[in-house]
């Protein structure tokens, strides 16, 4: 069986960023999972003691507190800098433009209309800056944002930065039709969308996909259901552990891709895992 | 056979007003045809004496001069407004607003793009109204998108008023996945909208379909394009003259739509004479 990896795939900008900056930061902890792989939070704990808090209240005034690559909300950055010796910024530059751009849309009168998922930590983020909290709207479909009364005619609009293109699209489209004025900021991560079209790429011409990355993340999610549009036996796993030896029966290609968080590491070990089958 | 007139058609708001104000004004002339349509303009010379002039330099010091509905160039008017006696601004308001968004957005740095015709004189107009003339561009259609180095990463974007929502979200979805702001002004007219979504309705359920109206419509050139998507037998045509009966042969059901420019009385003569065939 032939085995590829898609040309595009894996660790983006933010996610190598927000590692070097944890290996740098030896003894730190993070507020939240930094990413979304338990695998390589595990080695950052084994390798460079870099623990992981749940909640803000279990921080201490001597902690190293490093800020997870999704951001966290404006008002817990605000208590982390008030009540710890040290806070790192490690939220990705792509999250913060979104939170910038809800700032000063929401200052300037329009209402907010955010494309993404409310339980992400990113939205959750993204959602606490806006001066007006009661006209911040999260919607994952055309449906959601049917039932939305807008406070202002003005509707500014980003994205969670690993959301996929063509809902993004639609979503506006539906909102140009309503509204006389749409100020759009495609904020989708350009690494979501390379990895995106290679899925595409390759998962058409696969008998078999496999997608590697956490089952909580967003973008490797994302990457599953395309591939899923083109290959019905697309899987997503964590790790080598969950793969099963009759996916690849009498298939004769298997293409691979990963989230923006699967270290290659992780991905090698998947790959000579597969070929041992 | 069965003769039904779409839900929605004909003289829009902005045409009605520009008529009422043609017929206040015994004895005026209008700069270029005030709508689109020869019958109402000859009715119009005939009964209100409302000449027409092709160029500014024909306009007399003593002349009334009406702005026709599509609105003329920034200097033409100021020209006008300095050399005529009296004018009178029939633009439809519909009009005006996105000759301000042009200029409120170019002052403020975005490159400005108009899905229209250029040679269209509401889209002569429009243009005009941009601070930086270098920095107007007008598409049809995604393919001269393509050709476009836009001087600003900032875009922001309004459409002709009487032009097809579904190329304009064609275009806009393009500039939204390669442009980080994209400020989307839907200044197709809602008259334009509900005169195209009738006119899907009916085409549909149609043998045979007659748009009337001006063939320099814009408007009337959209619904008949419409109509051709779901009824074949499509004709447009400028009044009860250009009828043939063989359109008519073995069809049980016709059904009738016009452009915004299209009078009643135009409308009529049509179903007459088709009842007559």
């Amino acid at each position: 069986m032939k085995i590829e990896l898609a040309s595009s795939y894996g660790f983006c900008f933010g996610v190598k960023r927000a590692i070097e900056i944890a290996e740098k930061y030896e003894n730190s902890a993070t507020m939240g999972p930094l990413i979304h792989n338990d695998d390589e939070i595990n080695r950052l704990k084994k390798d460079f003691k870099v623990g992981l808090y749940s909640k803000l209240s279990d921080v201490k005034p001597d902690d190293t507190v490093i800020i997870r690559t999704h951001g966290i909300p404006k008002n817990d950055l605000k208590d982390l800098r008030k009540n710890t010796k040290k806070v790192i910024n490690a939220t990705c530059p792509f999250v913060t433009t979104p939170q910038n751009i809800v700032k000063n849309m929401s200052k300037e009168g329009y209402s907010i209309l955010i494309f993404g998922d409310t339980e992400h930590p990113e939205v959750k983020g993204v959602m606490s800056y806006a001066e007006d909290l009661d006209d911040v709207n999260v919607v994952l479909s055309i449906e959601d944002l049917e039932k939305i009364n807008f406070k202002n005619k003005k509707i500014a609009t980003v994205a969670q930065t690993t959301k996929k293109k063509e809902t993004y699209l639609e979503i506006v489209n539906a909102l140009i039709l309503k509204n006389k004025e749409v100020r759009v900021f495609n904020t989708i991560c350009d690494a979501t969308f390379e990895n995106q079209d290679a899925a595409r790429e390759i998962s058409i011409k696969s008998d078999v996909m496999i997608v590697i990355g956490g089952k909580n993340s967003s973008n490797t999610k994302q990457l599953h259901s395309i591939c899923l549009e083109n290959c019905k036996d697309s899987y997503l796993i964590e790790n080598e552990n969950e793969l099963q030896k009759e996916w690849f029966k009498e298939k004769k290609s298997c293409g691979i891709t990963a989230g923006a968080s699967t270290p290659d590491w992780v991905i090698q070990k998947v790959i000579d895992k597969i070929k041992s089958l």
